[in-house]
């Protein structure tokens, strides 16, 4: 089924921006559409959806608002970051140039506001619901890159702010997602709730998880440098929560490799993470991943639901969850 | 009227982003949304919608969504642009930085949708269109700026090239004001067309008496400096036209300080003034400028509306008309 949605998505992706002028607004997006990824968003709403009615196939392009407007979010995080690659590839702002990665994104929020226009036989005042709510977690998302870059000029980043940060910047947008799915199947809003919750959840602990995998990630399977986030003092749950629990010696073997402006990254984060073994910190995001897939599944079970259509949901998210990349 | 108009948007505008987290994010809407401008847009908007029907303010918040995208399109072209000052004031990218430019700016197109989110009593069809027409001109809008931008590094700019890029960059979105406003009073679509037209033309007017107004306007009414496009080789349709026309002397002389790297910026802009009225170009373009607003007269005309009515909008559009700042 997953690989159905998957399909459907790609067979809309493909041709989107293909002779749009003028070339250098509209080849960005196609180049970094086509880069691929996961596509989790779209595929959690065509499932959400897919919980309450068979024919998905009108819900596509409606689906595909939520990818367009996460990779909106990345061509500008990426020049706000300065982030040289993107899945592997140049970034947008790095093979065109700044302003181009600017303007390209500007179209294409406009674009994912164009294909949730696409949405078709709810009332006026169900759509407008959709609309409200994706601009409002659209203004999250942002809100959360906001003190995502906030976070960086501040060495007293507390773990619940973290959390509220990462809430906003990730989490929201599942959630989201989860509940269009709900919202284009006319479901009631309790149910909404539910799968809005749901989503929040598992983009909680998806986020920690991803925390995790970049310090105890196998190197083979990540993709990613194992020890990116230790290597650039990144404040990620590890680090904010060693900060508050490091002690005596511990604590001032943590504050000189932060400090080091010159060191050997393997040595670093072979130092560091020995650190968070030393607090057990592995252990504690673990059990903290736990408690908020727990709460995603207790929502999953409270949903009114077929059994096979509960077991569909439960396999899915089963699959978000024991992700090793 | 207009006055009413003005009061009505700006008791909007006061209170919109005031206590909003994080400040990063919402002070510089706040700021740029506060340093003023005519607001020409949503009341051309209101102005439209009060043609044909009396309650005008119930479609206030739906018109300041024009405003909100227009001041997003500002914030981002003045990053792009590395322009210092906005109406006087520091723009936000220098006040603040260019991230929290980017950023603010995003949030700021979504709040844009989210006013006209508030657009009531129409069906859900004609909703749509409004949102359609209203995402199809805001990709115009960026079409044009990226033409522009495109333009910087060409020699070979012809007019109609010019001419369609200051329609998309300018114009649609005036056009799509008066639009607006009919579709909101729910008038039928020819109707609608004509009202597009007008904005469209009276905006293409308004762009070029611009490019005059920088070279042949009262230095004491306009605000700017005087020649500030010549100074800066800036692409007007009077640059532009001067180099299709000028031949022999007058055309070496224009290359000569075009070329020139080290001026003093008063003698380049008399000696390129004199080389525009050598070549008349002060009476080509007010011809060109008459040419447009005669078109929008005749669809005034063409309007079906009372006498009364249509000398509303007569007077409004001869007061855009003949502005000299």
């Amino acid at each position: 089924m997953i690989k159905e949605f998957l399909q459907a998505l790609d067979s809309e992706i493909a041709p989107m921006e293909q002779g749009k002028q003028p070339a250098e607004l509209y080849e960005p997006i196609q180049y970094l559409m086509s880069l691929g990824g996961k596509r989790i968003r779209p595929v959690m709403c065509l499932m959400a959806y897919s919980l309450f009615r068979e024919d998905w196939k009108s819900q596509v392009k409606p689906a595909l608002s939520i990818e367009v407007f996460h990779n909106f979010t990345l061509m500008h995080d990426d020049i706000m970051d300065k982030a040289p690659l993107r899945r592997g590839k140049q970034t947008v702002h790095e093979k065109w140039n700044d302003n181009i990665a600017i303007l390209s994104g500007d179209v294409m929020l406009v674009e994912a506001y164009q294909l949730l226009n696409q949405i078709q036989g709810l009332s006026l005042s169900q759509f407008q619901h959709v609309l409200a709510r994706f601009s409002r977690t659209a203004a999250e998302v942002c809100e959360g890159q906001q003190w995502d870059m906030n976070f960086e000029d501040r060495a007293d980043v507390q773990i619940w702010e973290y959390l509220e940060m990462i809430r906003l910047k990730t989490s929201v947008l599942l959630g989201f997602s989860m509940e269009m799915g709900g919202l284009l199947a006319q479901v009631d809003s309790a149910t909404a709730q539910k799968l809005y919750q749901i989503g929040e959840l598992v983009g909680l602990g998806f986020q920690l998880k991803d925390d995790l995998l970049d310090v105890y990630g196998d190197p083979e399977k990540f993709g990613k440098q194992v020890g990116g986030d230790i290597i650039a003092n990144k404040k990620t749950y590890l680090l904010i929560r060693a900060l508050e629990l490091a002690k005596g010696s511990v604590q001032e073997n943590l504050a000189y490799w932060i400090g080091l402006k010159q060191f050997d990254a393997e040595e670093k984060v072979k130092a560091v993470t020995e650190i968070y073994n030393q607090l057990s910190l592995k252990q504690a995001v673990e059990a903290e991943i736990k408690s908020y897939f727990d709460q995603a599944f207790a929502y999953m079970e409270a949903l009114a639901l077929p059994p096979e259509k509960k077991n569909t949901l439960l396999g899915f998210m089963t699959g978000l969850v024991d992700r090793e990349v």
